[in-house]
């Protein structure tokens, strides 16, 4: 039940066949070329923030480790993967069938939950080459979505303030099960505040919510059927009075709020009632199925048929003393998007939860975030892929990163260093660098410095519990609070500077320079 | 391995709970006044096609059926349920837990693979108002990702043309692991050849492709290593030949070439004879991790590099007489999108294979297919949702859809009648009529009618076995070659024509006329 454990469904699909065919084609080479015993350093980052933004909020890493600790392959695997490579070395299924992350792989990270930016190393695995290779595709499967639409509800938030109730309800137009199953869990880290996906629910504990469709009330066609069903009685009983009563309450309002009775549809009338019958303490009623207003639901109008509603509240609270009827609560929920949320704001609307759907899961802005997966270490030495476009180079070797904080507890910068320097320290003025534009330094004196990255899986498997969900929602929360508000905002966000020290600028340098090609001008 | 059998993952997540809340307290509000027998029907459809096109690839009906066939509410389900929805009847646990959809619904739809168009309902589902209701939700998730992603599929390879081998790299891009197998199998139905995702091919029988990455190149170093690792020593003998061999030829090339040796990266020639070494066979080399030309990778640079390959390797081959040399395949995957494959094709590329992923798996154009689920028929009687919006209005009642064909077997033409109303015949004019626009009217003699719905979901379960993976994308790409080339072309393509007979026309617009009120004009 709602027991906020962070329990994947038993019925995961995450096994190492999940990857591309060329990791596999690779692993071979390496291990039929001696190279099987290399030790490897790999980087998972991304390039550019999504959705115009300068954050991201890092997800998925719980799944990353959930699959190192399966990462085995299946008889059945390795029978599919000798069937589509028919003329590999018998001696490479024994070792692969042999294959065990527990023993050889170590995986650092920042904390699943935490602001991210482009460059800045999200986890750092080390182990023997052709194992390494064989993680990237599902960690890049189980980090991109996961994060992008975790940063996606983060900005919803900060856009919807921490007044309104934001619920997502995405599942029907999510990629299948999982598609939808990842939208909920990853939304509610990011901010929201519960989901209408009920095993998402049952299986991560989030809060579930939804009332009815219109379907609902199309299927109750007018009043005249009430009696209609004998061994009905209790309710036939409750909506001959309820009816009733609503329709003298009709007479007295409609006056009031300027309509006509002959207006209002009585099958929805009975559809409402039937509903607050069976949840009398929870009844929430879906007004649009009957248009009596000449205006489409969309984001202007939303905001005015939000105050027209409240409006309507409060003058027959007020004409009826009834003050608890001025805070019903409105929730709207078509088509919404960010721009939406921006602009009903402005209009001052006056909705109290919205449900989100297709433009959250589906991230319509940016529906993939680019994150890759690269070597920058073997055997100790250094590695870079090369490129004409500064923004695709990699940070060569193995690195660490700390984040300087100022007194206020705000973020001032990322910093990339090689792991074979010195930390940071508090009080001590540091010298720090744009990575690629020369002219770009500038001295910091940290308030406090945290080193970001946590040990996650050491030589025998998982080396600290996992958070749960309601810690991991917390966390992103807590992380977005140390963020410098320009940062954050939707138009013209400032960029948070992520800087490398000295040592690493001249180590960057040095080495692209010795593997850049000089060219030849004719 | 290859078996091409529709089977699912074992693990699949697709069970009653994975669904909206509104809908179990819908059904739940049904049952508790006294409409859990009332008699549904429920139609499947959407609005709008997708990508600005005029056709769809109708998809997803296969996991449908696998999902009313395990259609049951576990005891944790209810013991959950129970949990959120605390003041409900028990009796109504009770209900839910008794539950089975092979005695209570009927289902008829259009083929899996079929191209389909806006209106037409999909898929009909009949049976009592709470069960079809419970199953709202999970349709919505089964089909509208797999029918976006097929006909994003279809158009690219359209627009590809049909010479060119298409293959889905989107594994890292999906929402998650369920996401990427969804991909993997609705792409290779709307027409891709393979995809990267081992896991698609050992489960679905897919073709798996894939060759070797940057890192792979960035793993070797340089020529310096070849004899280090003395258990290799047959990998050191053959590289120590082939690199004397590919040195000497570089000599004899370069000139006939216009580059120079020493632009040439050593590291890179180790890791391809490795690669080599590894599969003889298919040995497949990418090049541009050392970029020693000064241009970008993107759509334009594309064809004239896959152009300066072919002119390189035609040069060569009739240099030294090896006209074999002349066919090298050519792959290219670089954020490749549909406008990309256009101005490929016009610039008159020599690409052979594209890999294509982002674009292809997050339907970047339209990451939603709106399929909606909507309520036409309860106990015999007709149900329509009213809306200001003509396009958001559905056609009421429980209805039939025959496909109408001129003599050289192209679709003229899709007819919506109603159950009751008498099939179209071969050979006899009938009225067709355009479902909201008054004048639109025309006359057709069909060579051939096809009943669109089949029949998949009886009294006692499953009606007919279902066809195989193959099967359905033969199915997709026969019915693409009935659709009009004007109608499947990328740009002003022309709306194929979804009719309704006239009787259906006036059935349609007496119950609007009934329904909708009458404003007053102040």
């Amino acid at each position: 039940g709602q027991n906020g454990n962070y329990t994947m469904p038993t019925n995961s699909v995450v096994q190492p066949l999940l990857t591309d065919l060329y990791q596999v084609t690779m692993a071979y080479a390496y291990w039929k070329t001696g190279k099987m015993e290399d030790k490897a350093v790999f980087d998972l980052f991304f390039r550019k923030n999504p959705f115009r933004g300068e954050f991201a909020i890092f997800a998925g890493l719980g799944e990353c480790v959930k699959f190192l600790n399966n990462f085995r392959f299946s008889c059945s695997d390795i029978a599919y993967l000798q069937e589509i490579l028919p003329n590999v070395d018998q001696g490479f299924w024994e070792y692969l069938s042999q294959l065990d992350a527990s023993q050889v792989v170590t995986m650092s990270a920042i904390p699943e939950g935490y602001v991210v930016f482009p460059k800045v190393p999200l986890i750092r695995l080390e182990g023997p080459l052709p194992v390494i290779q064989l993680l990237e595709t599902t960690f890049l499967n189980l980090i991109n979505y996961a994060s992008l639409v975790a940063t996606n509800a983060a900005r919803f938030r900060i856009t919807a303030g921490d007044g309104v109730q934001l619920l997502e309800f995405g599942l029907r137009r999510a990629q299948g099960p999982d598609g939808g199953l990842s939208a909920s869990k990853y939304c509610y880290i990011g901010g929201f505040d519960g989901t209408s996906n009920v095993l998402a629910g049952k299986l991560f504990g989030i809060p579930v919510r939804g009332t009815h469709a219109h379907a609902f009330v199309n299927s109750f066609s007018s009043l005249d059927d009430v009696s209609e069903n004998v061994s009905f009685l209790d309710f036939c009983c409750f909506l001959s009075i309820f009816c009733q009563l609503a329709m003298s309450w009709l007479t007295k309002i409609s006056p009031i709020l300027n309509i006509l009775e002959h207006e209002t549809n009585k099958g929805e009338l009975k559809a409402f009632l039937a509903y607050a019958y069976a949840f009398p303490r929870t009844c929430l009623c879906l007004l649009d199925t009957y248009s009596s207003t000449c205006v489409r639901l969309d984001s202007g109008d939303l905001a005015y048929l939000s105050r027209k509603c409240r409006e309507a509240f409060v003058l027959i609270a007020d004409q009826f003393e009834s003050p608890w009827m001025k805070k019903f609560t409105v929730v709207a929920s078509n088509d919404i998007n960010e721009e939406t949320l921006i602009s009903l704001k402005e209009q001052k609307h006056e909705i109290n939860s919205f449900g989100i759907g297709t433009h959250l899961v589906t991230c319509q802005k940016q529906p993939a975030l680019g994150c890759v997966f690269k070597l920058v270490e073997v055997n100790g030495e250094p590695r870079m892929k090369l490129s004409e476009d500064v923004g695709k180079i990699n940070l060569p070797g193995k690195k660490s990163v700390f984040r300087l904080y100022s007194e206020d507890g705000l973020a001032i910068l990322d910093l990339i260093q090689l792991c074979s320097e010195k930390p940071p320290e508090v009080g001590k003025k540091i010298l720090v660098r744009h990575p690629f534009i020369e002219s770009k330094r500038a001295y910091v004196c940290p308030y406090k410095v945290e080193l970001l990255y946590r040990d996650y899986w050491g030589n025998n498997g998982l080396t600290q519990s996992f958070p749960s969900l309601q810690e991991l929602k917390k966390t992103a929360s807590d992380s977005l609070k140390t963020l410098r508000q320009d940062i954050k905002r939707e138009l013209n966000p400032t960029p948070y500077k992520v800087s490398v020290t000295n040592e690493m600028y001249n180590f960057l340098h040095e080495l692209w320079l010795k593997y850049a090609p000089i060219g030849e001008l004719s």
